[in-house]
């Protein structure tokens, strides 16, 4: 095989998987590496609780040493693409190598495109648990705020809903917490990244994409020079 | 069964959850909960890696989740008495009692104690997953330095070596790190709370029992007055 | 004497003193120590400005020497019951015993319960005061805002109209600053926690309750075992 | 009396209040406010404790409000000549002139002359209380260390004594912790404030001179333009 | 020459430095330096964006070397008086005279005023940049927001339009976010210093006033005594 | 032309870009962008002060803007290759392409390595300079220190000195500043990156390969799908 990155979707929601695929087509160039889209069969249909983060960390680890296994060296690396981060520290334990979050790797990507960071969460009960990951980051001074959609990942698919409340969520940020730039909090909404740019004249981070561009770098620079 | 606040090792070493059970001895009062000590069986010898932290938190729940229905109203609150604070929120979700951590409560205490806070960590590994839940506190700036003493738990039971390296380690906090309060940084190290204090000169929090008082103020204020 | 707590109240409002010790009474069980509140005479009939603060601190420092050579080692421990923890550092320097001061404790109870905690002040002018505070304890990023009442100490008498205050200051917190936990500054509103519990949804801290947990804790440890 | 800048030394020795006097001179020009010395006859001869700190606190308010009615708008201002700025901002209340301290000057102005601070304590006691200081003041991250020359207040008249202690902290400072700038934090060593710059090659601080320039400026912008 | 301090309007608006002139008559006394104020002629009309900032940085470098050429220990320190800074670290190394920036020292003042910050800009795009700036003077936290007033530097002449954005913006500042002292974020706002503090009730900075005064002090404490 | 990202090192001695060039030989893959290495002429021989810095910004700009009209879209973005990301701000005015700098890059990616980052700077005089970009940037708390080699851009190639030093600071800032990741603070250092990692056995960022990364991916992205 030749060498690949793994991206693996912690919920077990294939639309989600589908939508962070897509958004990576770009990212997929002769020479560097294959970049493969998982589902995680065992993860629930999203990630919105604790309890769900916690569920999925044991699977990631198991695997991502399965992937490790059956690929050896081809398996070039991996991106957990869930906005919590799950497991992203026991999987890094669990290979040698490179592993990436798409929550630190979208705030530390936009942290090159603005100042002030307005976050975009799909729901009200993740915003604590983001807190204590930027918290853990040490980045929380550039986080303007974080606003939920009060969508569950599911309903993403509804697309005139979501750019609805997108639009407004990202006015709010914008207009009333100073935000100039934005992160998508949640691995499903990478169809709209283009369309929400436009609509509130702000650049916007599709997470997974800066994580696999990482991740990327990662990957190209661990190779033996040829 | 009368009231009972059950604290768990998630760990499965028995001389650690009665090294801190033994510490907790004045902290039964004929008029407060019963304070009940557990070993998580499935827990690994001492919760050294991330891949220990993750391994115990879905035990974790489900032993909160059995202790919940077994005892109904008598489980008053739940303390999970290991330093990087496996699964806290995780089992808080899983149960509408009090659960505290004794990580955040060992900090949390030692705030009142002194200004600059040094933590005695037992091995280097765990100092920058500490240094995560510490910034998801957002108490970075109380924290003077945390050095390991480079035992594993298990090893803690060799007392004169311990009590070797916790001096050694203590006066390094106090005088080039000028920590002005310690913090025992397991909760397998109780034994060693006011002997420590003593020769270094400083106020040492053990944090399991600053989780149980903690926890304690917690279940009685929540009782029906009677 | 039995081993005793003293929360002493540095404002000379009885109804203060007596709105809180009604809040104690669940802490007071057997085998714990025996809990008095006390109203410091030369106090003003609120602590609202600065001035009230020092003008209470060697007062304060007097009353607990007082009580130490009254009591010797019966007397077990302090609470100063302010929230702007006045002498607290000084009369720490007075007693060896445990002092503890109830904004500090609130707060730290606080960040057990939630992630952004909601401060909700008597009076807009103790919000720089408080504001300090929680700079020299450096968990300011940890509070979303803190809001006034605008209601002197000894208007809080008013069941009706503070009831009003509190609801509507404590849905600010939760929905303009997303608190997911709320305080109340001020040491008088402890009728008021359980009913502001329900109306808005959230925890709420009543500050003197964690301090006297916290200073239970110190007083049961510190106890010689029998 | 001429408009008239009021240096209220909070203890009670005078070669204290002498030593920054005569460090002061050249700020005393033609058009600007005389600069009155004082000493505070009530104060403990050095604030080395936090009860010496609140034990003039009181008596600073009083002597400020004596001064105001005895000099009317002719005094025009007041600085607080004491590191621990007691009673700084009870003063602030207490009169509507410009007030300021000389711990948060001298801070504030060198961090316009340095990136890492370094402060030279006179005791190693006054640490912990300078750093709630500067967590109130939000500037925690500028201060690279405290260190101190374990010298008392009165001590600092043996001046071949001082010089060596200063000389070596002064050295730690800049060494191991990289301090750009110093800051005496001692209103009794203006003395020595040259020699040590010259002695280290940084800049040095005097906190006394910087609190006096900065209230001279507060003083001459609030006079009516004549 | 007399001993002058140089403040540089680094824009060419003559207006710009005709109002800080103005607002510095009553620093200007008889023992003290000179105060002459330039304006930099190869600025652009207002600094606006990071390339007129970095447009006048070497401008500014050869002005201060010319000065200090021409003038020789008569120029006596150098005032940079734009909001941005623009230029201060380079122009600090290219003189051995003391050298300030109105934006360092009208937040510095600010935290002798009030705790909590609020700045007031001219234009939208300037915020993020003086983020910056804050961020690396450590000093976030005091900063409660800053908002614009979507005026040019060149509108600023327009007395009654900026007048009613000041009190508005004003207000917000001290409503909405809990402002308790101002600070004007541009050189060209000193004629309104006196007028918004009445209107809004707060003491408001202006920064040119706030960084000569701490430059009278360097270039007084630096002088020989005589 | 194709699609082509500009790394250009703003100091005129192009043996660093020489380096930084091999170093970035892993990154040019087939379906990527073409990575072209400039050296700034007009740049001195080292960036090690402010003025340096300063003397760079305009030529940084005059060059992207010609790049930008002689190539079009096919000059798809840019990397500054100093440390001290010099004009970064003001280049991303002069473009709508994506630019970024050596030193965030750098430092945001060792974010994803380790949570205590060590930063090895050249010279002693480029540690106050970093400390404001890494203050503006809000990750001061991921810093456990930057220590200086002493030595200038251009004896960078002396290869044994350059060794023994970097191998005694990397070890220094392991052994007593605990830093779990490195970070090469000049960006004339890529030879040494595996070598370093190896001899220190922690992971090394050299910056210009961090900024190249997440500019191709910010290339890529932007990208009309083929």
């Amino acid at each position: 095989m030749e060498r690949t990155l793994f991206v693996i979707n912690p919920n077990s929601t294939q639309a989600v998987t589908d939508a962070f695929d897509a958004g990576l087509q770009r990212l997929r160039v002769a020479g560097g590496p294959r970049i493969a889209c998982l589902t995680l069969r065992e993860g629930p249909p999203g990630i919105q609780t604790q309890l769900d983060v916690e569920s999925v960390t044991l699977p990631l680890v198991r695997r991502v040493r399965e992937l490790d296994r059956e690929h050896g060296a081809a398996a070039a690396g991996y991106v957990i693409a869930c906005f919590s981060d799950p497991g992203l520290h026991a999987v890094r334990e669990a290979t040698p190598k490179p592993v990436l979050g798409i929550s630190e790797c979208g705030i530390l990507t936009a942290m090159t495109l603005g100042q002030r960071i307005g976050v975009i969460a799909i729901l009200r009960q993740s915003i604590p648990r983001h807190g204590r990951l930027f918290g853990a980051m040490g980045v929380q001074d550039r986080i303007a705020a974080e606003l939920p959609l009060e969508l569950g990942v599911v309903e993403l698919g509804d697309a005139a809903r979501t750019r609805e409340r997108l639009a407004d969520v990202g006015r709010r940020l914008r207009d009333t917490h100073q935000a100039d730039v934005l992160v998508l909090g949640c691995a499903g909404m990478a169809d709209y990244r283009e369309w929400l740019a436009a609509e509130v004249g702000l650049p916007v981070v599709e997470p997974t994409q800066a994580a696999v561009t990482m991740a990327m770098g990662r990957v190209l620079l661990a190779a033996p020079a040829s």
